[in-house]
C-alpha cells in the first residue's frame, strides 16, 4: 500500500510581484502537490519581499525581508518545522551566494540557470555540495518534457545507430528592441552584466541548448567556434549566437541562441542526426517526437502511450491526446527533486546513474559552455577548446 | 494592494485508486494552489475509499467511506472548517443523487459532466441551485483554454461575420475493442447503461462538441438528425455519432462523436466559417487559433499574446511559446468557479453575464442534447425538435 | 529496348480564353509529352474559340468555330492526322451532346466530371461507349495522386482492417459571396441549372469526394441523408452539402461539399477508420499519406519511396522530397488514358481490372449520386436509398 | 491580342537513359508548351546516347553520338531549323567545354548548376556570354517558386524591415551511406572530384542554398566561417557543411548542407529574420509562405491568391489550394529563359533589372561560393573573405 507522502516544506528567494519565473516554480510545485510554500524572501527589496509574501498568504513570521534573514530563521526552527528546500529564483548574480550560504547550511536547494557566474564559483558550489550530501536540482525545466525523455531512451538505446549531427537552436523575439530602456525588469537585469554575467542569450538560452544535447545525447562537446553579435545598437550583452560545435567521436554540431529572431516566441527546437535515423523535437509542439529511419516512413511518438520508454509514462500520466505543456515538464523537475529529497531523508532510494532531475554537474558543465562560447566569440582562431573540469 | 486569497477547502466525491478523472480534478485545483482537499469519499467501496483517502494524506477524520458520511460529518463541522464545495467525480448515475444532496446542503458544487441522466433531473437540479443561490460549475473543462476563449471573443464581436456553417468533432479510439469485457474500469461503466445512462459516445464526448460549440458561438439548435452507432458487436450504448444540426438563424453544422476512430487519441476540432472569415481550433493543438478571411492572407493567434482579448489573456499568464495544455485548461475552470465562490461568501463580484465558467444552464441544455440525439438516432423521421426549456 | 512512342493528336472542345480548367488539361497532356494538341472548338462564341485557337498556335485549318465543325473537319482527314482523341472541358450541359457525338463516330474521349446532368443520359452514354469499345476516360483528377493510389493499395491490401467510418469533406470559399452577378463565367455557369444541372456545389466538388472514396475504398453506398443548401441569398443551385451515408457491409460516413467555407481555398480531405487503423490524406498536402495503427506510433508515408506500392511510385518519379502536385496529379489521369488508348490501337496491353484512370463507369455512378443527394436534399424521410444499376 | 508563340526548339546535352535530372528538365521545358525537344546528345557514351534519344522519339538526323557532333550539325541547318537553345544536364565538369563551344557559336543556353568547375571558366564564360549577348540561364530552379518569389517582393519591399539574420538549411539523407560503391550512376560522379569539382553536398546543394538567399534577400557574404566534413568513411567529398556567414551591412547567417542527414529528404528550408518582422520557406511544403510581426498573429501566404505580388501570380495560375510543386517551379525557370529568348530574338522586352531567371551573375557567384567554403573549411582561420569579383 502506498504510505502518504507529506508536502516538502519549500523557501522560495526571489520571485515576488512582477518576477515570471518565481511563479512559474510555484505553480510546478503544486501540481502533484508535493510541495508547500512554507517561507519566502520573495525580492531584494524587503518591502517588496514582504507584500510579494502577503499575496501569497505566507505567515509574517516566515516571511522575510532578505534571504540571510530567512536562513536565520529557519535555522531557528525545530527541524521538522523548518523548510526542507530552497528555491533560488533570483537573477543570475545571487545564485552563488545565497546556494553557496544554504547549501552550506544543509537545506537542499532548486536553483535557476545558468548556475552562477563563473566556472570557480561553479567547482566551489559542486564541492559544497558534495560534501553537504544534500540534493541539488538545477531548473533545466526542458529536460522535463515526456518526450525529452523518451528521445534520451532512443538515442541511448541505438534508435537512430551513431550520432553524426547534432541541430539545436533556441530562438525568440523578445529583445528585438532595447526593451531594457522601457521599465522591462526582466531585460534590464538579463542585459546587465553585473547581474547577468558574461553572456546574455548565450547564458539564458544557449545553456538550456547546451544542456537539451547533453541530456539526450550524452556527447561532450571538444571544441567550437562561435559568432557572438549584440544586433541592438547599444546592448552591452550578446543577442544573438551561432556556434559551430564539435563532439568526442566526431559528430559535428550547431547551436543557434538568439533573443531577436522577430515573430520567434519561444521556438527550441533540436534535430539529432545518426547514420540510420533521426529524431526531431520542437518545444512549442512538445508532446510529439519525429522519428526517421532510412528508408522507412517517418513515425510521430506521442506523449502517453504505452509503447514509449518507462521514463516518458512517468513523466506524463495523463492519457494521450490530453496536450502536457510547459508547468507539465516544470512540474516534473520539481518532482524528480522531490523524489531525491524524500531519498536522501531516507524514503525509497533513487537510481543514482540517473537521477531523471539535472544535478549541479549539469550546472557546472553549463557555466563552461557559457565561458568558451564567450571566449570563442572574442578569439580570433577557428576552434575554442571546451575545457574539461578542472 | 492584493488581499490574501485563502485557499478553499475541497471535498471529492469519487476519484480514488485507479480512477483517471479525479486525479486531473485534483491536479487543476492545486495549480493555482486556490483549493486544498481537505475531505474525501473516493470511492463506492468504504474501504477503497479509505485506503485512497490515506493514499492522498487525507485526515481520518475526514476520510470518509461514503459521500452520505461526508455529508453528515462535514455538517457537523463549524462552518469556517468544513468544506466550501465539493468536487463531484463519480460516474455518472451518481451526479443526481449527490449533487441534490450537497446542494440542498448548501455546498458549492463542481460536478463532472453529462450534468445527470434524464432531463427530468437536470431540471430539478436547476430549480434547487436557484433557490440555493449557490455556485454550480460543471467541468466542460475544454472551454478553460485560451484560444476557446479567445474565439469566443472573436465570434461575439463580430470577425468572421454571421455564422453559416459550423463543424465539430470529438473523434477517439479507445473504445475500438470490446475494453470493458477485459477489466478496464473506465471501459466498464461508459459503456453500462446504468451508470453512463442512455447515450455512450454522444453522452461521454459528444456533449463536449455541443458545449464547445454554444460556448463559443452562443448558436441554437433547432432540430437534428442524427445516425447513432454501436459499432463494436454487442456492446449496449452508442460508440459512434454522426449528426446534421440546423441552429436558429439559419445556421447549419455537422457533429461528430466517435470512440471508434483507429488511431484519434483525443481529436476534438472546431470549425466555424461565417460569411466573412472562419476559425479553426484543434484541442490537440491547443495554443493555436486559426483565423482567415476571405482574401487574406490566414493568422494563427497564439496563447498568450498581448493582441489576444482579456479573458484569453487572463487564461494563459506563461508568457508566448511557453504551451499551455490539458491541466492549465482545467484549472481554469477551478479558477472561474473560485472566484465565483468567493464572489458568492461576499469577495469580489464576478459578472453574472460571463461567469468564466461552465454553469447549470450548460449542464442541463447537454442532457436535452444527449436525449435529443439518442431520440433522433431511433426515429425514420429526419429531423427531430431540440426542445426549448420547459 | 523501348519502342519510342509517338505523341496522340488531340482535340479539345471548350477550355478558350479565361476558362481555367481548359488550361488544366492541356498542361497535364503536355507534362509527359504523350500529347499535342491537334485541333479544337475552344469555346461556343465561334469568334471566341478561333481567337483562343490562335493564342494556342493551332493551324487555322484545325482552328474550329464550333465541336461539330471540328467533328466533321477532322472526320475528313485521313486516319493518320485526324486526331486520336477528344478532351471535352465545356460546361456540364454540353458533356452528353459532344461525348455522344465523338463516342458513335470512334473517338477516344476524355471528359471533364460530372459526366452529364441526368443517369438515363448516363446510361445511354455508357452503352455507346461499351458498343464502340473505345477509350473514355472521366477526369476525376484527384485520383491521380501517387498517395491516391497507395491509400488504395493499403485500404485493399487490408492494412487498416474492415473499414467502420469515412470521413471525407471537400471546402471552399469561392462561391462565399454572390459572384455570378459580377461577371464571374465560372460562377456564372455553375451556378446555372440549364448548364450546371440539379446540383452547384454537389455536382462540382461533391462528386469528386463520392469518387474518391470510392476509388480508394471501393464501398457502395447503399443510403444517404442529406441536408442541401443555397446559403447565399438568391442563390438557385446548392452551395453547401451535409450527407450521412451508409455502406453496404455496415460502415458508416460523412461527406462534407461547400463552396461556402470563408477561408477555405480548395480543401478536400479524407479520413478512413478501419477497425485496426486509419488513414488521412489531404489535397493541399497532396505528397503525405498519414497512417495510424491502434496502438503505435503515427506513419507518415511519403511520395516517390521505394516503400511505396508499384501504382504510387509510377505516379510520382521525380525522388522524394522533391513535391508533386495538382499538375501531376491531373497529368497521370491523362497518362493512365494514353496508355488505354494506345492499348486499344495495338500497343501494350493494360490490366482491364485495374486501369488506372478513371472510366465512364466512374462516371455513371458519380452522376447517380448527385441526383440521390438532390433528391434526399428535398426529402422529409430520413434515409434515401441509392439505386443500383438499372 | 495574343501573338500565337512559337514553341523554342531545344536541344539538350546529357541527360539520356537513368539520369535523373535531364528528364526533369524535360518535363519542366514541356509543362507550358513553349519547347519542343529537337536535338539531343543525351550520354557521353555515343550508343547510349542514340538509344536514349530513340526513346524520346528524336528524329535520326538530329539524335547525335556526342555534344561535338550535335554543335556541328545544328550549325549546319537553317537558322530557321536550328535549334535555338541548349540545354546542358551533364555532370558538372562537362558544363563548361559544352557551355563556352555553344556560346561562342551563338547559341542561347540553359545550363544545370554549379556552374562550372573553377571560378577562372566562370568568368571567361561571363566575359563570353556577354560578348556574344546570348541568353544563359542557370538552372537555380527553387527560385522558380511562386512564393520564393513573393518572399523576394517582401524582402525588397520592406516588409520585414533590415535583415539581421539569416538561417538557410538543406539537408539531404540521401549519400548517408558509400552509395558510390553500389553502381548508382548520380552517387558515382558526385563524389568524385574529376566530374563534380572540388566540392560535393556543398556544390550540389550548398549552391542552391547561397543562390536563395542572394535572389531573395540581395545580401552580399563578406566572409564566411565553414567547417567541412566528409562523413562516410573513405568519401573524397564532403558531405556535410555547416557555414557561419556575415554579410555587408552587418547581417550574420548560418547555412547548413548535408547529405548524411538520416530522414531527410530534400529539406530546404529558408527564415530571414528583419528587426521588424521575419519570412519562412520550405521547399518540401512550397506553396505557404510564413509572415511574423513582432507582437502580431503569424500570417500564412499562399500560391496564387490576389494579395500576392505579380511575380509570384505570374509564376503559381492555378487557382488557390492547387498545389504547385518541384515541376511548377522548375517550368518557371525555363520559362523565365524562353521570355529572355523571345526577348533576345525580337520579342516583347523584358526588365533587364529582374530578368526572373538565374543568371550568369548567380552562376558566376555561386562557384565563387563553393571555391570560399571551402578554403574555409581547409583554413584555421576564424573568417575566410568572400571574393568580389575580380
Amino acid at each position: 500500500m502506498a504510505t502518504p507522502v507529506r508536502r516538502l516544506r519549500l523557501g522560495m528567494v526571489g520571485g515576488g510581484r512582477d518576477a515570471f519565473i518565481g511563479s512559474v516554480h510555484r505553480h510546478a510545485s503544486w501540481i502533484e502537490d508535493r510541495y508547500e510554500l512554507s517561507a519566502g524572501a520573495l525580492s531584494s527589496t524587503p518591502e517588496k519581499a514582504k507584500a510579494s509574501g502577503r499575496d501569497l498568504g505566507l505567515p509574517d513570521a516566515r516571511n522575510y525581508g532578505s534571504w540571510q534573514e530567512m536562513l536565520e530563521g529557519e535555522l531557528r526552527l525545530p527541524r521538522d518545522e523548518r523548510i526542507d528546500a530552497v528555491s533560488i529564483v533570483t537573477p543570475n548574480h545571487l545564485h552563488f551566494p545565497v546556494a553557496k550560504a544554504f547549501v552550506e547550511a544543509g537545506f537542499h536547494v532548486i536553483c535557476d540557470k545558468p548556475l552562477v557566474h563563473t566556472s570557480a564559483q561553479a567547482d566551489e558550489l559542486a564541492s559544497l555540495v558534495e560534501k553537504a550530501g544534500t540534493v541539488f536540482a538545477v531548473t533545466y525545466n526542458y529536460t522535463g518534457y515526456p518526450m525529452v525523455k523518451q528521445a534520451r531512451h532512443m538515442v541511448r538505446s541505438g534508435a537512430i545507430g551513431t550520432i553524426r549531427k547534432v541541430i539545436v537552436e533556441y530562438n525568440q523575439d523578445w529583445l528585438s528592441t532595447k526593451l531594457e530602456d522601457q521599465g522591462a525588469k526582466q531585460a534590464e537585469w538579463r542585459t546587465d552584466p553585473a547581474r547577468s554575467g558574461i553572456a546574455g542569450a548565450v547564458g539564458d538560452i544557449g545553456s538550456h541548448a547546451e544542456n537539451l544535447v547533453s541530456t539526450i545525447t550524452g556527447l561532450e562537446i571538444t571544441e567550437l567556434c562561435a559568432d557572438v553579435t549584440a544586433m541592438v545598437p547599444g546592448r552591452e550583452l550578446d543577442d544573438d549566437a551561432s556556434i559551430l560545435v564539435r563532439y568526442r567521436g566526431g559528430a559535428k554540431g550547431i547551436m543557434l541562441a538568439s533573443q531577436i529572431c522577430a515573430g520567434e516566441e519561444n521556438a527550441f527546437r533540436l534535430r539529432i542526426y545518426g547514420d540510420t535515423g533521426s529524431l526531431t523535437w520542437h518545444q512549442e509542439d512538445p508532446n510529439y517526437l519525429r522519428y526517421k529511419v532510412i528508408g522507412q516512413p517517418e513515425q510521430v511518438l506521442k506523449r502517453a502511450n504505452a509503447y514509449l520508454c518507462e521514463a516518458a509514462r512517468r513523466a506524463g500520466t495523463i492519457p494521450p491526446g490530453h496536450p502536457g505543456g510547459f508547468l507539465e515538464a516544470f512540474a516534473n523537475v520539481y518532482k524528480g527533486a522531490a523524489l531525491a529529497i524524500h531519498a536522501a531523508e531516507g524514503g525509497p532510494a533513487i537510481d543514482p546513474d540517473d537521477p531523471d532531475y539535472p544535478t549541479i554537474a549539469d550546472g557546472v558543465r553549463g557555466v563552461r559552455f557559457i565561458e568558451t562560447v564567450i571566449a570563442s566569440g572574442r578569439s580570433t582562431q577557428k576552434w575554442t577548446l571546451f575545457p574539461s573540469r578542472g
